[in-house]
């Protein structure tokens, strides 16, 4: 840590400076040249807050060291994180694509969707039965019945899963049976729950927050790999902002930068990150073409009575045709989608 | 709900618009006017996502028959909520004062700051024992050793206290030591621990997320009240914005904006809501003149050593200035401050 | 315009609304249903502002007839616009780079940069004479020494140029020596220079606002193009969010956005819209696999001792490999990148 | 400045970085610490674009010296800049109100109004003449006529009179009827016009951008300054974020932060800080309680007829209630309102 002292800051100030970062139990070592006057602070010292430093006169700037990340730094690991689920790898080569609708509805539903899904070629069922809605009056999932039909699609298609767990109290039934727990953007700093499902051993699909910094999303992950569970996929879903034409908007440079500073895979969802089911086809070439590893999408045999985002979701032959143009972008990026 | 149709729509889009609203369980009645046609959409409908609508050819916009709370609303309540904890009346009369340390950090912090506060006429004492950090690495609390203090501070000083709980593993722990349980910006969305707080019996500080509309806002409201506690205090602690010269961007419009809304009392933390101890004063100085109940302040007797949000308390010395400029102001305004 | 009314208001508040509407020149044709009234307006009333209408008791929302633009609108032409510049088209079927440095500082500079840009395949030489600088004290261009230098890159290289005009006292200068008069971000509501743009016989590249809505984007447009200059082409370059790892945050839901609304061309500015240098080339293919017609690239022979932007300058080797892979991407979409 | 280094950046890349500092015409020293490594560049380097050194490899950051502004900077006057117009000081101890309609739209209009406002105790009449409107086919203003009747109402009330300048053209015929010259939010960055305005006697109302940082606007004003009119009025008037409830979020946290900073006054816009007259009054109050120098509020004597801005004007009885309201709080925080 490197405290810039302020080039009008007198001796005094900056032996007080000193005593204060050697109270922290660091050392501190003045660095001096013409007009400036910085103090290294050297140690371990993760319990104290440095900015309380910016609070002593003379003080002007802190540099940290370092990202306050560790595991989920892209030197951390020697490669790259391929997740494998099911036979399915989530970073490696090929894309891969999750969809399915919003909520489990029902049996039939599910089935209709995976099934046209499936057969185009995505891989992982996504579909909540632990539903968070802004309202409490709004339909809240089926809960585990809504777990159960997922069990029975995964069964039926093939398809590995993928679901949102809510709270502690429902992870470990979530946990049983799924293959992917999903954190949800309004999760994301659910503390509790992510050293919860750091102890799991499902894989895990972090959303970011609705108005996280790439910072906060990464720490976020590092909560999770911090408890020992390292299969991590990370998903750009848009962030909040004046904009009014997109339900949220989606941030694909988000994709790029997460990969520069960590290891782990990123996907997209354009579903949640525009709510607008005309732009999922051009945001998802967009994603493939930023470098994301994969995408989720919302798929509804019959958006028109959708029990929730609706506006979103497409239909199934919207779909096939969304697949099919994946794969010539991906075949531009050096990414197959099989 | 009405339906209001593009000028353009034919007479067959109207019609099959009518026979939706119908499979969706509502009576459809359409409204003809010169070039406008608009479908009147009646009945009882929480499940449905009325924005699947606008999946249907001709739909042009939506407009909602109400807001989407129930008891949060204004008209909700004959008058205005008081909520009373330990004899302080917030929302009442009196401007409340709530002041005391990020986290506690020892017993000996928390009396020297308490004994200060409550001289300068704080009511209530703030302090956290379980601490949501953005790092897993940062200093995360004292936990029930903290609400042991806390719990001290309460009898030797007579001062009501308020904490944060951060999950439903520790609410019950919390419940028993606090008497205002506070629900944090991040999990203002945790729709479970808002379920589950609202089946206690204490009274409730629910701070507005870092980007939540008001119509969130009082959704998660109406999350606790929904399950019988009415007891709620609302708290605007800044948003998220574009803006750098403070941590976050203090919405102070949201205090006049919540009041007619909603009957619930709604109190200012401009120590988060600005993340700057020299601009704690003249905010909080404006939130009283807003219209706001009270207010929630950082004090720490030794900012320069804090363990967390150093750069944004006071000192009691300055506290002690803030309370009678705020006994000033609170005059102007009508409100004593005891 | 449709009145929509609150269910609970009286009579006379409908028949005072409808007064006022007739006192603003408009029919008012009411609408009943069996809980809703809404007031249907029509006639032609451009001048008045229909919010006033809000402030008479009862109103509840007002619906808009249809999008405040005109010419810019996708229906008011039976094709999409392709503007042609010396040659090359843009908005047609073939991608257009236009690349330079951000500002013009020498004719070694420049001819170093675009002997590399038009031999990668750019066709248009981007460069600023004026530029508008957030502070007074930093470099503020070469002023019409730079516009002869661009003259002579025209001359030299066969590239079409685009610069930018700042206000309505150098724009005749600009007009003069430019192919494509650009308007900066921080002028796009500068109506007087967009009313003046549009008596222009060159074609217009206009930057999207750091805060525009899309509509308001649009509406610059119709500015323009109002005054009879239809060459508009749009161009997104990032908005202003909270969020820190890019200088703007490159909102790419625009493009397919606006290509819903508008027959216009658009482009998109990478450099500008991330603000590093390393993540122009994945949010470059991004662009181009979302449906922009073209892109806006910085490009520096020598980025660390540029005069400015030097943080979002590519070199040129970088451009040659980002042309490489937008030739990809574009046969990915069927765009060819000549 | 000072250049922080990567802690394993290696001798040749400091060696290297020394250099290019060198290139830049400054002086070079490396301060060297136990782990880390930073280099002071001294001399005088405004040209240059200090983030290109970011290129380098091994530069971690870059501390500048200090604020890129001069003359508005708090330490650049011996004390707080007072601004008078016709016998009214703005900035010093007494609070000044500004109020008037949006736009001028007749005489009779602002007769009726001023009459009001003035008896109300405003001391300055405020109307735009010439109106920057988002639509080309909204109300654009009377033009000269306007000011024409701007200028009866000074002859005929004793205001003095603040209207908008929209452009250089106009400049001069507004500056000859108008006491002090409005720059616009939209014109926050017209940088031509506030060097033209900066050359003028009138005093300037320099308005923040609608996503202007603090560090921007008091640029924008250094660029006023720097052509020697020194008779700069900042004001607030909302930024633009997420939130729906006010039409922008009033930054209240801007006044007290400018005047840390720099030595000019700053008012507050409610109106336009949140486009709805029902929060006007608690918004002014909370602007004095603040620290504001005073307002500017939209009144009209008939806000339902308004050609502009009708759902954020008040009526002449509000304005009473007002300004009643602002001397109470004008009083708590020492400031007279005559």
């Amino acid at each position: 840590m490197l405290v810039v002292m302020d080039s009008n800051s007198s001796p005094d100030m900056v032996t007080h400076v000193c005593r204060e970062i050697e109270k922290l139990g660091l050392a501190a070592n003045p660095m001096r040249g013409t007009h400036t006057i910085a103090i290294e602070a050297s140690g371990n010292a993760t319990l104290v807050d440095p900015q309380c430093l910016l609070n002593h006169p003379g003080v002007k700037e802190i540099v940290q060291d370092a990202e306050p990340y560790r595991l989920v730094k892209r030197q951390s690991s020697p490669e790259r994180t391929v997740v494998a689920v099911s036979g399915v790898e989530i970073g490696g080569k090929n894309l891969v694509v999750m969809a399915g609708p919003c909520a489990v509805e029902s049996r039939e539903q599910c089935f209709a969707i995976a099934e046209r899904t499936a057969k185009a070629g995505a891989k992982i069922f996504r579909g909540g039965a632990f539903k968070p809605r802004t309202s409490p009056y709004s339909f809240q999932g089926l809960g585990e019945n809504g777990l159960k039909v997922l069990a029975e699609v995964r069964e039926r298609f093939g398809l590995a899963v993928v679901t949102e767990a809510m709270d502690t109290e429902t992870l470990d039934l979530v946990a049983d049976y799924t293959d992917i727990i999903q954190i949800g953007s309004r999760n994301m700093q659910n503390f509790s729950l992510l050293k919860r499902v750091g102890r799991k051993n499902n894989a895990v699909l972090l959303k970011r927050g609705m108005s996280a910094t790439i910072e906060e999303f990464l720490l976020a992950a590092e909560y999770i790999m911090a408890e020992g569970n390292h299969r991590v996929i990370l998903c750009e879903r848009g962030v909040r902002t004046f904009a009014e034409h997109t339900r949220n908007t989606l941030d694909l440079s988000a994709v790029p930068a997460v990969k520069q500073l960590s290891h782990l895979p990123i996907i997209v969802d354009p579903s949640h990150g525009t709510g607008r089911n005309d732009l999922i086809l051009p945001m998802s070439r967009a994603a493939v073409a930023a470098g994301a590893d994969g995408l989720l999408i919302e798929v509804h045999h019959d958006p028109a009575r959708a029990l929730s985002d609706a506006a979103q979701s497409i239909t199934p032959d919207a779909f096939d045709e969304l697949m099919h143009q994946l794969r010539r972008i991906g075949h531009a990026v050096g990414r197959a989608l099989p």
